[in-house]
């Protein structure tokens, strides 16, 4: 859930910036500059967020890997303190600790089940999926490279640079309203309300970097 | 924990990113235009960052209320089919329905605690906290604000785009330096190894981007 808000984000603004790049760059002659910092743009931030995304699923599953020893260690060498734990768990759902010994004592005889119980229900860390970290940065890799191609590619087919800028906010405003739509019906929020609220973003983010730019050049 | 993983990228893509264009604005005889489109830049990330944070952290508030108010009406319509979930999910950490039994009718009897249990222990959701949604907006925008304006802040001290661009690369990795340092004590990964990191993966970032770019242009 969160590493897609956020494949959303890269997406709106990666499109926005280039807009917003492009327009300011109306004096260049033709769209050669656009395209190859683009390109350089894209290559360097999937790079970035992709080993980001990478080294940062890494360290979760490190993590977790830690507190599940702890845990280990705990229920060994301080089980009675540990066991309380897990009453104060039940207790904070109202129950009384008579209601919750059963469960309680149940656990404590079970090592690897009393573990994982303290791991998802006092600490609250969920079990990382080992393949997670490589599948995170290319998920997000993927993400930077289409959400900068996308307002990139009527430069690379035009060679003119205001019919590019032109092309570019049409394609773009469109793939933030599809993106959207998709993202509304997958997450199950409303399709059009959340079509509608991308191309908001979208585009409340170019008009404030426009009147921006204007304002100060 | 995800956000904060989240802003490091920010901050080293909008650092290598600005580094890049920098670089490529080579033929650029001053500094004008460069902190004209890096600060519109910056103000179109941030607002679109902001916006999307605000509205994905309000639309996890709504998908808990929907699915808070979905685990009301079934405890009151299905309460058997009910209780039977929350003993699957205690015979998931291998406890007998003899032993599970006492915690199971316990919960039945308070329905807030049976709603708050199964919100959590069922489906895996935590509570979001009413301000959340302000806090993510403004941390996020803060981020890449901050992130930003790093990179940029040589160009407008400095009137030189050559000079720009040498000062940037340095207060550029001090920053993703003192950045990975600080992340690596408040996360407890360790100082040091986050500090290199996050430093290495903003110079592989901008090589990559240097090296694509001399190769096209």
């Amino acid at each position: 859930m969160p590493h897609e808000h956020v494949e959303t984000h890269f997406m709106a603004t990666n499109l926005v910036r280039d807009i917003v790049a492009a327009g300011l760059s109306g004096a260049v002659q033709n769209t050669r500059l656009i395209v190859v910092g683009g390109l350089a743009e894209i290559a360097a931030g999937s790079i970035a967020m992709g080993l980001g995304g990478y080294l940062a699923a890494r360290g979760d599953a490190e993590h977790y890997e830690q507190e599940r020893e702890r845990e280990y260690r705990e229920i060994k060498e301080i089980p009675e303190e540990e066991m309380a734990e897990v009453g104060r768990v039940f207790q904070s759902y109202g129950m009384t600790p008579a209601e919750s010994t059963p469960v309680v004592e149940a656990l404590s005889r079970r090592p690897d089940a009393w573990v994982d119980f303290m791991m998802r229900f006092e600490l609250g860390l969920e079990e990382p999926d080992p393949r997670r970290a490589l599948t995170s940065a290319a998920t997000i890799a993927g993400a930077y490279i289409a959400g900068g191609m996308i307002p990139l590619s009527p430069y690379i087919l035009l060679s003119s640079a205001v019919h590019g800028l032109a092309y570019s906010a049409v394609v773009t405003l469109a793939a933030l309203g599809i993106f959207g739509y998709l993202k509304g019906r997958y997450t199950g929020t409303g399709p059009a309300r959340s079509a509608i609220q991308t191309m908001a973003i979208g585009g409340v983010a170019a008009a404030a970097a426009f009147a921006l730019a204007k304002l100060i050049s």
